[in-house]
């Protein structure tokens, strides 16, 4: 499936996830809007609350309120990123300046706590126990994964399951309680529920990798964020942990010693990068997220040709060649 | 009832709620359970659980799973204690230092989100549904305070009301919520549940205006805390609202600068204490407080006499005279 017909065919239901994302009912609080205004509509790519309305689709579930539904999840996205703004102290974010430099790490934090709790009322609000359930456990998840990653910088020992965990906690759990809850919806049976899940799980960390790929292979001006930033903080993604797998002492030395300067240059990103790339680094990850692509539509298969079934797997396999 | 003997009859309810609080399953991030540990260990007077068991037994619900279900209030306090150390920049808490000076903002904002995410679990996990929509409805309504309060700082012209809905949001929603939810777990009937909603909601106000009193006249060897910080950080409470709003030109003026030194002196301190003593900031605060207990026990006195509306209500009355 090309871009544009993929593009064409999700086009009707960004529309309706947008206007029910518009419709949620606003804060008291003046400038709690104002905040989560510009963290919730700047330009998210949607696809949290987009795999709910589709894999409800999938499973024959037709009524408009999943949109409602959907897009708590693009709350608890939003939610998320303010807090990880903070605790990165990213300073850019989709090619615009990160909440916590407009409005400072207080606020930027408790209008977090916000919107968490507003993803949560909408949960509540559309009184589905079963979503509840999903959510809390994802949440859970979510957060023990940003403290894995919080320890794990600057671990440059860690292994490729540790990897995983982290990017599962941190990303790819949430994209998979999207998608099941697109099931539950729809009145899915256990077994689909869980095909849906094990289908986002994939799909989410191929994402994940893909992102972590894109930080070094990246244009800036297509990513909106700074490129080499995850190598400059010293955190460990797959395309250095591959290369510290694979690479001579020299090369292992070399690349340690770069990754803990504590005065990153450029010509030592760029010394770095020359070296994961002729370790194989890049390659790797990608034949890496190739592979979770794969495993995303072996799940997405046990359920029978549909059209809304080409869209999941146009999306999917769209994930790996998006250049943002 | 005497300190004595109201400590003697709550005994076994705090213990139990101790038992129940260890007894919640632990992260598998063992930082994690560090963090929370000393958070949730450092002497609180697990206010909120014991309020939900006893507002239960008022409503003739004896069921030891009362005890579980209680200490979600617990975790939910934890976890807005750590967002609130992280936003105050405070250095002590409960004696002790404040946990992002010992684990970083990062860690701290984190692990607060996993004490929220822990809450919502346990009333998951209970499978009570109206417990879940007071308790997310009560943490949107406790965020957008948050927030408020962090706007409120240096607003010197606030007025009574907006510093009531601040810490009815910061503080009593979820004593209210502890309350309801007690009711809620015994099938308590409408009109009961608002009841002790609004018992707690009093109960709430007066317990902060008393902690605002303290942050004043507090001992900080008794208190845990530092005296003075409120004023130091800008922040108006009741004391000095009602000073500024009894005192003459000349008093309100000298007011405004101390607040607003950048540098605050303990010389400062003292002179600005001497002028809210002078313009009755400290008494009308302990009048306003004691009007909020006389009002929580009105809404108390809905239920007929029983020995646990004796033991609340000398909790109630308690509130004024602790010294920390």
């Amino acid at each position: 499936m090309e871009k544009e017909s993929l593009l064409a065919a999700i086009s009707e239901d960004l529309e309706r996830i947008e206007a029910a994302l518009a419709a949620v009912q606003a804060s008291q609080v003046p400038f709690i809007n104002e905040v989560s205004h510009y963290i919730l509509f700047a330009g998210g790519k949607r696809l949290r609350p987009l795999l709910t309305v589709l894999c409800a689709r999938l499973c024959g579930y037709e009524d408009p309120r999943i949109y409602e539904l959907s897009v708590l999840f693009e709350y608890l996205h939003a939610a998320t990123l303010l807090h990880d703004d903070v605790v990165d102290g990213a300073e850019f974010r989709r090619g615009r300046r990160a909440a916590h430099n407009l409005w400072g790490n207080q606020a930027t934090i408790l209008v977090g706590d916000y919107l968490y709790a507003r993803a949560l009322r909408i949960a509540v609000e559309k009184g589905n126990f079963e979503v509840l359930k999903v959510v809390t456990e994802t949440t859970l998840l979510m957060s023990e994964g940003e403290v894995l990653q919080l320890l794990n910088v600057d671990n440059t020992g860690l292994t490729e399951e540790e990897y995983e965990e982290v990017i599962f906690r941190k990303t790819a759990a949430l994209i998979a309680a999207a998608c099941e809850c697109g099931g539950i919806a729809a009145g899915a049976s256990e077994a689909e529920r869980k095909a849906l899940w094990a289908f986002g799980r994939h799909l989410g960390l191929a994402f994940q990798i893909t992102d972590d790929l894109l930080d070094y292979l990246g244009v800036s001006t297509e990513t909106g964020k700074d490129i080499g930033t995850d190598f400059k903080e010293g955190k460990v993604t797959l395309p250095l942990l591959y290369a510290l797998q694979n690479s001579n002492d020299g090369d292992r030395q070399r690349l340690l010693s770069l990754l803990r300067d504590p005065e990153p240059t450029p010509q030592g990103f760029e010394e770095a990068f020359k070296i994961i790339e002729k370790n194989q680094g890049f390659e790797r990850t990608r034949q890496r997220a190739q592979r979770e692509i794969e495993e995303a539509l072996e799940h997405l298969y046990r359920f029978p040709a549909h059209p809304v079934r080409d869209l999941l797997e146009g999306l999917t396999r769209y994930v790996l060649i998006r250049r943002k």
